[in-house]
């Protein structure tokens, strides 16, 4: 099979290099963390010094950063993987990054002839140990076609977002909405239980309503109501709220540079940041509830 | 079976007396414009000249009427049907208030040994027409029990929200949740379309991905992507904008008797009350769509 | 000079008496709280043992009560005060209610000839006390000159700001634009600071500058910018959070009751439950800027 | 007296370039429009044919631009000005930019040995033409010293905001507090006036109490409460929406860089893209009254 690279091994990028391993694929990994590399050589990756030994013979390349500039520092400018790399790689971004920044990379990749996708994930740390993330992919059909075979060793739905920085922009959608939904739906609890409703009761019929949102389905932020979501395991595991408040920033610079106004989403971006200020951005972003109780 | 006064025959009121009609109650009617009133009786109703002259030997009494002022007028006082109504008889108020509002009519009926349940319904003129509406019902379980086979002749889902006024609660929360992710829903499409992406294809990925809701999956508010959605037909039918800038009021007030804060749900009644200023409230309420595009 | 009964004795009420006292009006005096009008007492005022005590030969009554639902129950009924008082009497009403409340009771008042005032305040508790408030003032002009003289034993600007209701008006669109640019200062001060601006010079620049208001010149939310600033006393003093709470309450009652889209003076309200359900309800208003700082 | 060189001949640099030449400063102009170069060179400016050419023994180099991107890419590179002046200039860079872009322009240029400051303006093109504007200039005391005679032939109050960037961190923070308290202030008006009150009336009002900020006592946004303000002319003159939108983008990276949360102005950029949507970014700033108005 592919000889292939993985660069950054964080809570999202380790479980997700050890599905490739398992799903029989040769990984050459590589983190600033020396830890996590180590505990992917155990388990049959070989452990690269740097990012350049990583590639070395690679055919694919894959990478999950923090942010825009860690990836653009990866792969841009006269050190940058994408000038070392032969014409014909491809590369696979996992990212969650700004869509601008994502078109900066492609456009040096395109330059170089090496087929490169933005292919952010949902999902959470979760998704990735079960491999059922869920990819949201910019940049070209056939490569993407090319890709499908290892996305599907680490996810479940895989979407075709559109051309060049799509997937980032679809993320970014995406996640601007949850964050509003969860917000919306802690507030209407909050509501609710102040009038007189069982939690249960009111969660049950938003869900089956109108008021029907992916965190009524599987999500919901007040303690007690689901048995095993972040809310009845004192906002532990999940999603952290420093993470969607970083999600939200980006949605905001997206916003800005195509001149979109929404207020829902800058408004969910704020409360976050309050919620930041207390504290509480390690805990899962289902936490929003308690700024809304006492 | 069971004599009944329906009283209210407005874009709600007229269907769901039709479906009972249809269902075989002998139903009494009663509206301030006539011709609602004579409509229902070329159908099999009896009309009558005033509220008092339709619970007329009533055991049952059904009101759907436009705001909290018309409910108290109605049953309130010395002149009110509370004080008409002997003890026993079952009255289903269905019109959108106050919980307050509702609970003071509770207070009333119980005083005169009357059962009383607060039952605000949703899912539109369409739901009244086709009896699928939500019914959310506070009150006591046996005077729902008493009440269910009328409701279901009217509606699908009938959910128990709790006891006097809850119905109500339950209805503004989730009217609060739909109202913001409806405004979040559009925010992100109108993004997600300057920034290059089909609105189609990126519908159905936040559709099927923690982005997901029932805007998304019912009632998506860009045109053209789901055929039958009010968005495709010039933001027609549906439930007005108008409308749900009253039941975010009706949130609004609710959060103040409780000292709740809802940030998004308060944000979403200033966003319609503006589209309500450019004289759209009239339009179904996904038309707030248009807010966020040139 | 006339007799006067004065109603209601709390944090404002008791200064303002003691300052119509001193200028030499005799006053006889009714509050719930026995000690506060025996402090009056004490004072020179005539204690009473109920509202229609108090009002007993009075030419003039002034209140100042908490909120709408006092001043209804006070004034209207067939018991309430207009129903016993002698046509001609004046009555200054200084609660700040909502302006619908005001109306009906000016309504009341004009059915029995009895010339009354909304005639709201603002200054504080140490307004009140220096006899500095300001007054606003909705009713006929000539009723206005006729209170002028005790008007003035109290405070120092007198407004007329229109026909019956028109004082309450005033009083929350002056206080909504107060509480937001309070909160608009208090972010702006922790966003300069943390990009490392001092205090001082950020507030000063603003205050000198178009982002000049009043909480620049009297009430700076930083502590130590300005010594005797309820920010340098630990958020003492001053005006209670959630009475702002009350206030930008009312402002949403009276942008419903208009249709009016108020989005700023809606999130400020929502930003003071969120303190209030930190438990700073009690504290200056100033107190808000610790949303902003961790 | 110093030879200066000028770049950037808009709306504001014309003015300001033409105020030092009344002041006998030799000047050497340039911008990329040649018709204001030409203006310049009418009234005893040296014409300059590039950047590189203006600065040409130049001792001082002053420039006004659009954005953070103009300004990095005028001093900043190979072919930057900062590579080709000797040390010891001084630069004065008047343009409202991103502070982040401000201290990576210090940066370099303090590595040259260049004296610069970030000294962005408030006051608008009329403040521009009358010389009364007002600078917050950030950098070294010495520094601002020096340039003070020339920042006193173009402005009226020219505040040390403190160290590199501190110009523009005050310049955003100040114009954020203005784009919240204009739009306070219009809601205010919008809700006294459909309440009942004269405009004129309830502004005054305001303007005197604890609502008074800048645009109550200078902009009035309501059309005939102030005859020279931008209201009372259609919204013509001032400062254009889309330009305090562009400095409430700034005040959003800069918050955005800190981690603040700012609800009120994160609020107010979206409610003024809202307004550039309905192309009504080219008119006073103060045009925001409309959003709140039929």
């Amino acid at each position: 099979m592919t000889q292939t690279a993985f660069i950054g091994l964080g809570h999202m990028g380790l479980p997700m290099a050890r599905n490739l391993l398992r799903a029989g694929y040769p990984l050459k990994v590589f983190d600033l963390v020396r830890s996590a590399v180590d505990t992917l050589a155990g388990e049959g990756a070989v452990a690269a010094d740097s990012a350049a030994d990583a590639i070395d013979q690679a055919k694919v390349v894959i990478s999950m950063l923090p942010a825009s500039r860690h990836v653009e520092g990866l792969y841009l400018g006269d050190d940058g993987l994408l000038a070392r790399l032969p014409a014909g790689t491809l590369v696979i971004e996992c990212s969650t990054i700004a869509p601008e920044s994502a078109r900066k990379v492609h456009a040096a990749a395109r330059e170089r002839g090496i087929a490169l996708l933005d292919a952010p994930v949902s999902g959470g740390t979760g998704g990735a140990a079960a491999g059922t993330l869920t990819f949201m992919v910019g940049g070209e059909a056939q490569t993407l076609e090319r890709a499908r075979p290892m996305l599907a060793a680490m996810g479940k739905n895989i979407f075709h977002a559109g051309p060049e920085g799509a997937g980032q922009v679809a993320k970014v959608c995406n996640n601007q909405v949850l964050a509003v939904q969860m917000i919306a739906t802690a507030e209407a609890m909050a509501m609710g239980v102040a009038n007189g409703l069982e939690p249960a009761v009111l969660a049950e019929i938003m869900r089956q309503s109108s008021g029907g949102n992916w965190t009524l389905e599987k999500y919901n932020p007040w303690p007690g109501v689901m048995e095993n979501a972040p809310a009845s395991k004192g906002y532990s595991g999940g999603f952290m709220a420093e993470l969607m408040a970083k999600d939200l920033g980006l949605a905001q610079e997206t916003a800005s540079h195509s001149g979109n106004s929404t207020p829902m989403g800058a408004l969910a971006l704020q409360l976050y940041r309050l919620l930041l200020k207390q504290g509480k951005g390690k805990q899962d972003f289902s936490v929003v509830q308690q700024l809304f109780v006492e």
